[in-house]
């Protein structure tokens, strides 16, 4: 079980498989968030029309709220939504520190208050691991300490309780169906990145993922962590970017030498009246689609770009119809989905490092900014 | 096209087949409500899927948001909310009357403030056709008077204006692929109900709906009303009743000789956690199922039914998570349409009269009162 195995390279990108017990991830995969044990305003049946294979599911969210021992008592994450293939589930430890109404931390762990009722909590590594065997997911996390990126003092700290924390989520860790994943820390800063993904490395983690990105660097700075980060892993452990899931993201992640991303980005631009398009995003409550006959996108074959006019997505959004927010989910994430699936066969074909490019400026609408990659990451 | 043919009976109950250009109807029929060119939070996947075989639109609120023109200019209401199966309009009097901010009416129309923005409208009966012919369902609606059942004065009014107006609506009326239904009025008036039924059966409409009841009448008077009205009507034409959907009123109104019915009820209970069930409406809210393993009604074959048990709904309930208005509407509307299966099959066999106690007994749970039907109707 959790076997990866590398099936094609193209730079540093590199597709594989990599084998759980609910069924094969084809890598690089992107994942839909599902929070609360649901990808908002999808049924399972949405998610298996948009060839979604990994749900990522949150432990901070679950644990509060229906509790994670009423998700046992119910035959575990899958069987409680209904997602028959991969799951995944975060520690809970980004969501204490960016959700919680207050938190104190010490070397043990941190103790903090219910975002929800302002009850009080306590996570430890074993008890973020206890949660997530509770969970069931396929794969799951070390418990961690996200830090502000602009703190460099806290965030030596952070990473070294970090360090300590994934030792000791390794020894709390008991089910063999479950795959634990390490994660690195260490800011922006290039030295304590490079110092966490050796330490991290050394431990006989399957899988190893990158969190602490996407929380107020820039890009610039989320590219060259990433470019001192996965050269220093193991080649034949999958790694896994957290909370990262722009198209361009997932374009220069890969290029990087990512496996696995996940992002609420594609459900909460939707819920937003976003949509993810190679023409740039659209604002669909436009005037402009009030009359327009085209889907979203006419070279996509989600279920919403099959069916249904701009004009209707509109009337719906202007009529304030939540069917909206379901039919833009759909089309945001089958467009990551599909992304990848496109990047997945320009490694195979051996196009991916020439044609990256390509699909950086079809995609560059979506996006503030675009980061060329370093020359050598396209070599 | 639009021909009606009975297949069989059981007393006053029937089983036909209506023939419309976006297929064929069996009736008894119950019709989800799509108010805004969307049955709320589903898909027309959805709907197809829970063997809807009619969905109802409303004229006032598609005149008024997206507008008619442009519903026509995107192909009428089929093509833009993307349902190939038969639909129906209303006339969009009964709106004008209930939600209309203010309304003036006189002998030619209703000018009346949107709801939504104040903005000042006037409909007359060629006013209200036109419309109908823009949306373009296959069922459409003479413009008609709903009066406060309470008021006998104005109840004669408006069922004397309603008469007028239903010819009007003939003469307006001119697309041969869309069928227009009468409106009978009269209050609860055991009298007025008779001339409205007298007068809207002699005229040349291929269907006649029965309008004014489910307004704050008591269901003895509903059912009382239908007693009168539906043997006025011609045998061979469909009869609509306009708004009326528990499941006690579904049978009880097949049991007087109703083909069609629609109400907003099952998608609107759905969205406040209310289940039906035949032991009664669930309140899936209630914390008595957050253990709960099984689905809302085990002998329901809807997809939410079988994949999803009430402790995953009540989360869903209590997360705020959309999903759950979804997946209890897909039952709602499921049971009510199995609901009219199974009365058909009752009718067809000849046991409808003697099961329909059974059928009301099963689903009494869903209703504030019972009420037994006459005698004679069960003979």
């Amino acid at each position: 079980m959790f076997e990866f195995s590398i099936t094609s390279q193209a730079g540093s990108a590199r597709t594989g498989r990599f084998i759980t017990p609910h069924g094969d991830l084809q890598t690089p995969v992107f994942a839909p968030v599902g929070t609360q044990a649901t990808v908002k305003t999808l049924t399972p049946e949405h998610l298996a029309g948009l060839h979604a294979s990994l749900v990522l599911s949150n432990t901070y969210h679950l644990y509060l709220r229906p509790g994670d021992e009423l998700v046992a008592e119910m035959g575990g994450l899958h069987n409680f939504m209904q997602w028959p293939h991969p799951m995944l589930t975060d520690s809970g430890g980004f969501q204490v520190f960016s959700l919680a109404k207050t938190r104190k931390i010490d070397d043990d762990g941190v103790t903090f208050k219910s975002h929800i009722d302002g009850s009080t909590h306590r996570f430890t590594p074993e008890k973020s691991i206890a949660i997530q065997e509770n969970l069931g997911a396929d794969i799951i996390m070390a418990f961690d300490e996200c830090a502000d990126p602009n703190n460099a003092a806290y965030i030596r700290k952070a990473m070294e309780r970090t360090h300590r924390w994934a030792e000791r989520s390794l020894q709390a860790h008991k089910r063999p169906d479950q795959a634990l994943f390490g994660i690195v820390q260490g800011g922006v800063d290039p030295d304590l990145r490079a110092r966490s993904a050796e330490f991290i490395a050394a431990l006989p983690f399957p899988g190893i993922a990158i969190g602490g990105l996407s929380v107020g660097e820039t890009k610039h700075e989320m590219y060259r962590t990433l470019e001192v980060v996965t050269p220093l892993l193991p080649e034949n452990k999958p790694r896994y970017l957290m909370g990262v899931g722009t198209p361009e993201d997932l374009i220069n992640g890969v290029l990087r030498g990512v496996d696995i991303f996940d992002c609420v980005l594609p459900t909460r631009l939707a819920r937003h009246n976003a949509a993810f398009s190679p023409t740039g995003r659209l604002n669909l409550m436009n005037a402009a689609y009030a009359h327009d006959k085209q889907p979203i996108d006419a070279a996509c074959d989600c279920y919403t770009c099959r069916t249904f006019s701009r004009a209707y997505l509109r009337h719906l959004i202007v009529a304030r119809e939540l069917l909206a927010g379901t039919l833009i989910s759909i089309h945001n994430l089958r467009a990551l989905i599909r992304l990848m699936e496109t990047i997945r066969a320009q490694i195979a074909d051996g196009t991916f490092t020439t044609r990256a490019h390509e699909l950086l400026k079809l995609w560059q609408g979506n996006a503030a900014r675009i980061h060329t990659p370093a020359p050598e990451l396209l070599a």
